[in-house]
């Protein structure tokens, strides 16, 4: 596969559905004509189960009604949206210069997309002598929230996030979700209102740049699902553009909420617009590590206009958000000096070069007020990068972490002032002793921005296993508060991630995520693991598997001991044999607990039934079942 | 191979040490007889770093000098330790049966191990019909413990644990190790006479039947290092006695502190000999596996002299620990009947169906008193089982799991006074927000007896993954207290584990038990995590390959991108490439830093330095380093 030459198709990417799944729409109330995507897993009939709807985070991929073509791109229904809210206008864009793609050509140039759309921005304020002058026109989520305004994204993420409540509320004898939220407040039922408050509250964030059309809005908050990353991206050393585009679709199929392009080198930027014109989820990107490229990789040459001329580029494309790493001041470097890891941030770490060569203030600091600016006419939401982040466990928490962290609290307030809407991200490596107040004091410094934290990492000690050992952290940070979590792979400090490794990568954190959920008291998150348990006691393998996150791997696994088709309706598996199963006795539990009404005169009768049976019980539990429908 | 052919060769096992490992023997000031295994981790001499010693579970198959002979067994020194102490007797033991490996003869019958120990047991106190009488020897480590006695096995286990606490202490300027341990006391130092006191309260146990001399003692309490068991053993539908034998020294070569023999079916008796003649870990077993083949899988005819029976057959053998469901009362069977997952232990279950048929109390409860008898004569260490434990979310922390959980207290008061060592078994399946209750609740029901818990996976949904899963739940109860972490493979609910679901589940449980070390403050557990990261941060590739958990993994990772050997000595990583590295930026920091004491003048220096370096210093931080030496 080669899209650098014309004659060659598009590249494949990942499409069908997962198994036993069904694409479903749902139509909100507040607006019928908005398409919300659920994934309905069928499950056996024969015992009644319901189909189990869960989060889709796939896009059309898994659509079998849409023909995907990468040439095409996605569909772009959010277009409609933005231009009916008014206060945008189509203008020409900037011209993609050769530089944008790290001034390659002919063969090693990646082909652009083909269509080219022309980008939206805010419209200019008319001017007003007057006093009072016009008010400006809402553009972003942020500021719609603020002025009352219930936009279709925020409809459309009311439903999006109501999954299976529900079903919860309808179950007359439901238990009631219990959990310990720390102070979230998840509510048992999701309205567009509700989505609105916490939007103007700063408290959550709809990434969604006006150029981003194809997007299927989603919400980074605590009080809502706990969200995932992933990263993707080329380097200078391997990769290529076609696996990029597949990369990220590959990452959604198992449940990425967002996707960060992390590409440095050469062909950025049509890497990116194949990215961004196939995504159905956010985009986030790192500005300065293309602005760097820009620069030939020295960062004593970076400015501020090779910065914004960057930013603008990307926003024109349609990124939702963006990593800046303005709160690494020049007079935090030094606080690092002592550190086991030093810096480790790549952006942090180009800034504080940048800071030392010219011993001036942080560009980025300088001028956040005009990023704000720049962000807000599309619509970009902002990362606050955390370029301080402790590298080891060693330097976690420490003085430089935090003084930035303060410094992030104060951009936030710049930003939102602006309105522009704010993450914060967060570490990186630690202990879990340390992990709890990582949130509090984000919470109380950025005045309860969403948080969005790599891992963090619980200990140091084993590279070709940071999935797990920040999986850990992950979960217990997310419980915590963390909004998004910010996949690790198996391949962290040590090589590029693989396709295998994107979906470690993806599995492990839809775990901490659903971990996290269920901790809080999300009040339906625990429908799946009751639905699966249900499965697993009941030996319906099939429809164990088909609940997993990884229907695939769970049945590539039962398989491997008990490979004939017969045992996926097996009453047993191969941890304890046929004879030797510890759940058959259960059923037989139940029927004896039916007989304490009855008390001693039933008890005698199951007494002596169960001796009867006597070990043909373990061959056949139905008989049980069977006989006590004659007591 | 194939052990059932005697003219075949024994099954080969994995010998050899690990990368850059070299396995040293300390010897206890207090017993320089006594040879502590201690693994050293070389590490790059140019850096000037020293070898880290790490915990050493691998036994006698990582050391070079020892030949091993699978048919010969391991040698055994803690034979004269046992009968060094007196109050043993040598005798004929019980006769092997055919019923003992499930009555398969000719070629279904593996062979027994070639060699037969006389079996030791507790001499009798001899009659004393004057007032008075004679005091019972002592024989378990808690009796001795208590008579005020440090036994070789207390002085071994002293010195093991205090790997790495010296060079904390010696180091100047070393950072106090903080945590929060919730009410564990890890001591800065460890001396025999701490492991006496944490013995004779009952705050920790050394599983060591007087049978198993081939053992290399260690310890489960809270106030040691996090431990982890591994769990192997064939079934009725798969695996060999082969596999089994090398599943243990695979296990203990990732880290398994101990293993238990969870074998079904066939063969059992002579399995287990196989495997405990070749192990220097404690091996625990389920005895009522045994005895309900005995009964050929009929739980209805269980009965107390067949359990006994096995539970001598096993004693001589030398299993060091047995988990014993003595918990799962008749009157607690009906709280079970509502849950989603029943009882999903196999024990647990076993013995509800024996109470249900009979309806009457388990006679494992009413013989507590004479399996404390019989236990106590060879120390073998109870495990009270959790048979009651939740096998699912929705069910944790239930009626039924907490019932279970203060008979479990009082049980372990009664086999204290008996003079048996005990733990207790834990969940399980918890949301992380119910994890903490669990050991709270079980630190005050069995007055702090060490905790040993089965993960527990914070979520149902992930079935292929519950390795990670329950490492999250494992890290988080190691925490706050747990003493021994279960490990869970990737096949837990699916199949039955290879070799490598083994390996991957130890190395996730080491993740989890080490990350709970260092969360509760262990003062030496940080070293190899701040060891590591000095080599990630310094490009010393083979350094960080060889401290990880799993060296081969880690270096396998890196080599799949830069595979030349140039690479493992490559001032840059795949993920950033050579031009775009974080870590090298930091050494320009420390220059940096170092120039504030000469304020202006060395700082407009340093200024002028990077401007001129420019991007040369991405290709060669070295140049930074070398300028400033002439500055």
């Amino acid at each position: 596969m080669n899209i650098h030459d014309p004659n060659i198709s598009a590249p494949k990417v990942t499409t069908g559905a997962l198994p036993a799944s069904r694409k479903v729409y749902a139509r909100p109330d507040a607006a019928p004509g908005l398409r919300v995507p659920v994934r309905e897993i069928s499950l056996s009939e024969a015992a009644g189960e319901p189909a189990l709807p869960v989060y889709d985070t796939t896009g059309p991929y898994t659509d079998p009604d849409v023909v995907i073509d990468v040439e095409q791109g996605l569909a772009r229904p959010r277009g409609a949206w933005v231009l009916e809210r008014g206060g945008v206008e189509e203008y020409e864009g900037r011209a993609i210069t050769a530089e944008d793609n790290g001034s390659v050509s002919g063969k090693h140039l990646a082909r652009n997309f083909p269509t080219a759309h022309r980008p939206l921005r805010a419209a200019p304020t008319p001017p007003s002598p007057a006093s009072g002058g016009e008010k400006e026109k809402c553009i972003t989520q942020l500021e719609w929230a603020r002025a009352g305004v219930i936009t279709n994204e925020m409809i459309y993420i009311a439903e999006r996030e109501n999954l299976g409540r529900k079903q919860m509320l309808e179950r007359a004898n439901a238990a009631l979700a219990d959990g310990e939220s720390f102070g979230a407040c998840v509510p048992a039922f999701i309205t567009p209102e509700f989505v609105r408050s916490e939007l103007a509250r700063g408290r959550a964030i709809i990434p969604s740049n006006i150029n981003h059309a194809e997007l299927e809005p989603m919400i980074i908050g605590r009080n809502f699902l706990t969200k995932i990353n992933a990263n993707i991206g080329n380097s200078a050393v391997t990769s290529s553009v076609e696996e990029e585009v597949e990369k990220m679709v590959w990452a959604i199929r198992w449940g990425a909420d967002t996707v960060m392009d992390l590409s440095t080198g050469r062909n950025i930027h049509n890497t990116r617009e194949w990215i961004i014109r196939n995504a159905p989820v956010p985009i986030g990107t790192v500005p300065i590590y293309q602005a760097l490229e820009k620069v030939h990789g020295d960062p004593v040459k970076l400015d501020w206009e090779c910065y914004k001329d960057t930013l603008i580029e990307q926003c024109e494309q349609g990124v939702d958000y963006f990593t800046i790493h303005a709160g690494v001041r020049l007079g935090y470097i030094h606080l690092t000096a002592n550190r086991v890891t030093g810096i480790v941030s790549r952006g942090g770490s180009i800034m504080a070069k940048w800071c030392l060569s010219r011993h001036k203030e942080s560009f980025l600091y300088e001028r956040f007020d005009e990023i704000c600016d720049i962000m807000r006419k599309y619509d970009v939401s902002f990362s606050l990068g955390d370029g301080l982040r402790p590298g080891s466990i060693a330097d976690a928490n420490d003085r430089a972490q935090f003084a930035e962290l303060e410094t992030l609290g104060e951009l936030t307030r710049i930003a939102w002032n602006k309105g522009c809407q704010v993450m914060i991200e967060g570490p990186g490596h630690v202990p879990m002793h340390k992990i709890k107040i990582n949130v509090e004091k984000q919470l109380k410094e950025c005045a309860e921005a969403p948080f969005y934290t790599l891992g963090p990492l619980t200990t140091d000690i084993a590279p070709g296993y940071d999935h797990i050992t920040s999986a850990i952290g992950a979960a217990m940070i997310g419980w915590f508060g963390t909004a998004m979590l910010c996949y690790v792979t198996p391949k962290e400090h040590l090589g590029l991630p693989d396709r295998d490794d994107v979906k470690q990568g993806v599995i492990a954190y839809k775990i901490a995520a659903h971990a996290a959920d269920l901790a809080k008291g999300h009040p339906a998150a625990q429908l799946r693991d009751d639905a699966l348990s249900r499965a697993r006691f009941e030996f319906r393998w099939v429809d164990q598997f088909n609940l997993s996150l990884d229907p695939e791997t769970a049945r590539e696994y039962h398989d491997e001991t008990l490979p004939k088709e017969a045992h996926k309706v097996a009453h047993f598996c191969s941890m304890c044999g046929p004879k030797f199963c510890s759940m058959k006795i259960t059923q037989d539990v139940r029927d004896y607990a039916a007989t304490l009404n009855d008390k001693e005169q039933g008890m005698a009768q199951m007494s002596q039934k169960f001796r009867e049976l006597g070990s043909e019980v373990y061959v056949d539990a139905q008989a049980v079942k069977e006989s006590n429908r004659s007591l």
